[in-house]
C-alpha cells in the first residue's frame, strides 16, 4: 500500500511529471515482450521514472523502508515477463537514463547508464571502429540494463559470447538504496567476490542496475554470409561442429529446420526445395576479403564432407540481404502460420542439438501441435516455437504441457531452461527441475542476502 | 578445538591413513608460495585428505557441526596465503582428488576433479588438439582447484581470457556439506544467478570446489615468437596498444622494464644494450605459417612506427626458447639480485600502464628501493618485485610502505589490488580501500549467506 504521504515523498525525487499513477498510464506498464496474458493483477500502483542513480537510492530507501515491492524496466523487451510488477508497487522505468557516459577508446571501453539502447550502444562504438558484439534479437529497442539484467544473448554469441563477457564494471543500487560500484576498467580483477557476474542476470531481483562499463573489441573490416541447404539436420549440425573444431568460427551459425523454412518460403514466396532438412545462414567476419574467402571455402569443403545440397556465397550486400531476410523474416513468417504462437528458449550441449530437436518432433506429434525449430545452432540455444490456436477449447493446456515436456527434452541432454531469456514468471515452475533443492536454496541465500524484505522484483525466478 | 571424538568420525571418513596430525605434518601445511611467514600461529590443528567429493560433504557437516575452521588447498602454490589456515582447525587437501573425469571432445568441454594439476588439463587436451589457455606461471604444479578458487590468469589472458572465461560449471560442497552444482554443459545459460562466477576466484571463502566443467579451444596450429626492443617505455605500451587495436591480438605480450632486463642480463649473461627501457616478448599464434608471417609483417611495422630498437623473429624452436628464456629466467634472475624479494600483483586499465609504471619508478626513489617492473602488458596486469634485504633494521617496514603506496598508485589510476593472485591474507589490509565500504558490506552478505558461521577459509580476503 502506497500512502499519498510516500508517493509525495517519490514525487519531490524525481519530480512529479516522471510519477505516474492514472490506471490507464499504469496499464502500459503491466505487461511485456513474453507470453503472460495481461492481466489487472499486475499493474503497478507507481510508476516511477527516475533521471539519476542518486534518485534510485532515494527511491529504494523509501521503498526498502516502507516494504514497497520494486520492478526494474528498461523497454519490456523481455520474453519472460521480468518486468512485470506482479505484486504491484513500483514499476520502476529506467528508460530516461540515456546518458553516453564515456568512449574509452585506448582501453576500449564504453560507460553508460541502464537505459541507452544496445543499438546505440552498437552505432557509437562502430563510429570509432570498435565494435559491441552482443545482439539480442531486440537490440534497436532493448537497453542495456535489460540486456545485463538477464544476460541477453543473439546470433553472434557462438563466436564472440554474450552479453555477460562484455560486462567490465556496473554501478547497482542494492535494495536499501545503497550504491555500490562492482568491477572496472581492470581487465584482469579479482579483488573480491565477482558481483559483476552474480548482478549480471539477476533478473532485476538483487539489485537495480543503473550503469555499465562494457569492453569492445575492434571493429571486424569485413564480413559475409553464406547459406548451406542440407538434406540432412545432423549433417548441418555436424558442419557447424567441425567449423568450429576447425578454427574458422563463424561469427554467427544459424539453424532452421524445415517447419521453418517452409513458413519462410509461404511467407515471402520462396522456392524452397522441401526435400531440405535444414538450412545454416553463416555469417563470417575477418580482417580482409581474402580472410574471408579462405574461411568461405573452408567451410564449404566441410559442408560438401557431410553432403550439403547447396552452399550460396553471398556476392554482394544485396545476396548478404537476402540471405538474412529468411532469418530475419522467421519469427513473423511462423507467426502467419497460426493464430497464436508460443516461442521458447532452451539452450542444450551442442553436441545435442540434433538430437534435442528429434525430441522436440516427438513432443510435436504426441501433441498434435506443430512446432518450428530454429536457434544459434552453434552454440546450442534453441527456439522452439508452439504454433497453436488459443481460442480452441483445451488448446492451452496442450500447449504448455508440450512445452514442459520440453523443458523435460533439454535437462535430459544436459541443457538448462533458458540461453538467453531468462527464468522471469514464465519458467518459474520449472526452475527447480533444473537446479534441484539445493541449488534453489543457494540462489534463496543469496537472494536473501541482498534483499532481506524480498522488495525487488518479487515474484520471479524461482 | 578438535576432540578425539570428532577426530575419530573424521578418520573414519577418509581413512585414518589420509588424516595428519603430528605437528611436524601438519606444519608442513601451514605456509604457501607467497611472502606470509612461516608461523605457528598458522598450523592447522588437523590434515585431511579427502578422495571424493562425499567424503568432504562428510567433513563439512562434522565441521559445520562444531564450528571449527576449514582451510581448502590444493598445492599451495598461491601467492597471497590463501590457503594457509590463520585460524587453525582443519586443512582440507584436496590433492589426492586427480580424476579426469571426461574429455568431451564434440562439445569441447573437459570435467575434472579439484586436485588436477593445470598442466595435466592441458596435456591431456593437447593430445586430442583441443587447448586449455590459462596458465598462470605456477601451472606445472598448481591444480584446477586453486586455479578456479583464485580465478588465476597467466600470460595469455590477452587472448584468451584468464580461468574464469573458462569455467562452464562446478561442483561445490558448501559450509554445511550440502553438495551443489552450477552451470553445465549449455554453452548460453541463464537459468538462476550466476554461482559459476561467485565461486570462481572465491577463495575458498564460500565454498570448496570439488569438480569443474572446463572449456577449451581448438589447438592454435602454429606458434611463433617475437622479441621487440624500446628505448621508450611509452611507445612500448603504444605499440602493445596498436596491436590490440589492428586485430593482431597476440597470444601472449609481456614487458620487462629495465631493472628486470639488467637482473637477466648479469644472471645469464647477455649482453642487453642499457638505453633500452623495456623489452616486449609477443607470442603469436594462428592456423598457418602464412598467417603467423602476416601477423609478424604487422606487429613488426607497428613497433617500427614507435621507434623499436630492434625486432626478433624466432627463425627455429631454439631461438623460441632463447627469446622466452628471458622471461622465464625473470623470476630467479630478479630473485638473485637481493636478499629478498616481495612481488606483488596490481592489474591497471590497460592504457595506465605507463604511467603506472613511473609512479612506481617513484615509490622506488622515495623509498631508496629497487624495484623490478614485469607484467602482462596486454592486460595492464604488472608485477612489481621490491628487491630488499629483509635483515637490515627497518627494510621491512620500508618495504610494507612502499607496497602499500604501490597499491595506492594502482587505485588512483582506475586499476585495482590484484590481478591473478587474489586477495587472500597479504593483500586483506588494503581490500578496503579498493570497494569501498558499501563494497565490502555487499562481500560480506554474500559470506555470511554461504557461510553463516564463518568456518570457511576464515581471516581471508577482507
Amino acid at each position: 500500500m502506497i500512502t499519498e504521504e510516500i508517493k509525495l515523498k517519490v514525487r519531490d525525487i524525481v519530480g512529479s511529471e516522471n510519477v505516474l499513477e492514472s490506471s490507464v498510464d499504469c496499464f502500459g506498464y503491466s505487461y511485456d515482450s513474453s507470453f503472460v496474458p495481461m492481466s489487472a493483477d499486475n499493474v503497478p500502483d507507481l510508476v516511477v521514472i527516475p533521471s539519476t542513480t542518486e534518485e534510485i537510492a532515494a527511491v529504494m530507501a523509501i521503498a526498502h523502508e516502507h516494504s514497497i515491492p520494486v520492478t526494474p524496466r528498461g523497454t519490456a523487451s523481455g520474453r519472460t515477463g521480468g518486468c512485470i510488477p506482479v505484486q504491484g508497487g513500483i514499476s520502476l522505468a529506467l528508460h530516461r537514463m540515456t546518458k553516453i557516459i564515456e568512449l574509452d577508446e585506448r582501453n576500449m571501453m564504453i560507460t553508460v547508464e541502464a537505459g541507452v539502447r544496445t543499438v546505440d550502444v552498437y552505432n557509437f562504438c562502430a563510429e570509432k571502429d570498435l565494435f559491441f558484439p552482443p545482439d539480442p534479437a531486440s537490440w534497436k529497442y532493448s537497453t542495456i540494463g535489460g540486456n545485463v539484467g538477464e544476460n541477453a544473448g543473439g546470433m553472434r554469441a557462438v563466436k564472440y559470447g554474450v552479453t555477460s563477457n562484455y560486462v567490465m564494471g556496473l554501478e547497482v543500487v542494492l535494495a536499501d538504496g545503497s550504491i555500490i560500484n562492482t568491477g572496472g576498467k581492470a581487465i584482469k580483477n579479482v579483488t573480491g567476490y565477482n558481483l559483476t557476474q552474480l548482478f549480471t542476470g539477476s533478473e532485476g531481483t538483487l539489485g537495480v542496475i543503473t550503469k555499465a562499463i562494457l569492453r569492445l573489441i575492434p571493429m571486424p573490416k569485413v564480413r559475409n554470409t553464406m547459406q548451406l541447404m542440407f538434406p540432412s539436420l545432423d549433417n548441418a549440425c555436424n558442419t557447424i561442429h567441425k567449423m568450429l573444431m576447425s578454427g574458422a568460427v563463424p561469427a554467427a551459425a544459424e539453424l532452421m529446420d524445415r517447419i521453418s523454412l517452409q513458413a519462410v518460403a509461404r511467407h515471402r514466396k520462396l522456392d524452397i526445395n522441401p526435400s531440405i532438412e535444414a538450412c545454416v545462414v553463416v555469417e563470417i567476419d575477418g580482417e580482409s576479403n581474402e580472410d574471408l574467402q579462405k574461411q568461405a571455402a573452408k567451410i564449404d569443403m566441410i559442408a560438401n564432407e557431410f553432403e550439403v545440397a547447396e552452399v550460396r556465397i553471398a556476392a554482394s550486400q544485396q545476396e548478404v540481404d537476402e540471405i538474412w531476410a529468411i532469418r530475419r523474416g522467421l519469427s513473423s513468417a511462423i507467426g502467419a502460420m497460426a493464430p497464436n504462437r508460443l516461442g521458447e528458449d532452451i539452450s542444450v550441449p551442442r553436441d545435442a542439438f540434433p538430437k534435442t530437436v528429434r525430441l522436440i518432433r516427438k513432443i510435436a506429434e504426441k501433441y498434435n501441435l506443430t512446432i518450428a525449430v530454429y536457434g544459434h545452432a552453434g552454440d546450442g540455444n534453441i527456439h522452439p516455437s508452439v504454433l497453436c490456436d488459443l481460442s480452441k477449447p483445451g488448446e492451452e493446456h496442450k500447449v504448455h504441457a508440450a512445452v514442459d515436456e520440453i523443458f523435460d527434452a533439454a535437462l535430459s541432454v544436459g541443457g538448462t531452461l533458458s540461453g538467453e531469456h531468462g527464468i522471469g514468471i514464465t519458467k518459474r515452475p520449472h526452475i527447480a527441475k533444473a537446479l534441484g533443492e539445493s541449488g534453489i536454496n543457494a540462489l534463496k541465500m543469496v537472494k536473501q542476502a541482498f534483499d532481506p524484505k524480498g522488495i525487488l522484483n518479487p515474484g520471479k525466478v524461482w
